[in-house]
């Protein structure tokens, strides 16, 4: 398996409703890229100061599924349109698993 | 379920061997602690630039079971004999799974 794992903050003046927007597009990749086998997506719980705010896990039998999903039609719309307007900082990272 | 996600960045100065003893105590961490369902550390592939370098997703059955995780003393010795001394950035987060 191969696992993508990205945290995002958000900009000051990002709503509530473009947040929930970004988690619900991202929510639809897994039925449009078939190449995911897992995909959690999880908004920060408050028990920890100074935290990152939107989570992605998501795991591909191998990098090259992974490499689908990133440069996916539907994954780029949705980075364009609605996580990139409210993006502050993003941490990435990918491993085999 | 509830999940902690980590990402780190080193020092430009810490060597491949640090490096790699932090993973490699981070891995001892399920055997010491008991609320950990699942732990999963990962160096990063390479397949992007400006990535993160090392993460760890560790599953808890609850909130409760990442505090204990948090504040155990076999967690805090790694951060603090291993971790911090070569962490440049990190990235976190937790959420219900």
């Amino acid at each position: 398996m191969f696992r993508h794992i990205v945290l995002l903050t958000w900009t000051e003046d990002a709503t509530a409703e473009q947040k929930a927007e970004v988690a619900a597009q991202l929510a639809k990749l897994p039925g449009a890229i078939p190449e995911i086998r897992r995909y959690e997506i999880g908004v920060d719980a408050g028990v920890n100061q100074g935290n990152h705010e939107l989570a992605v896990v998501a795991d591909f039998d191998d990098v090259d599924g992974y490499l689908v999903y990133r440069d996916h039609p539907a994954h780029i719309a949705v980075i364009t349109d609605y996580m990139k307007p409210i993006v502050a900082t993003r941490a990435a990272l990918q491993h085999q698993l």
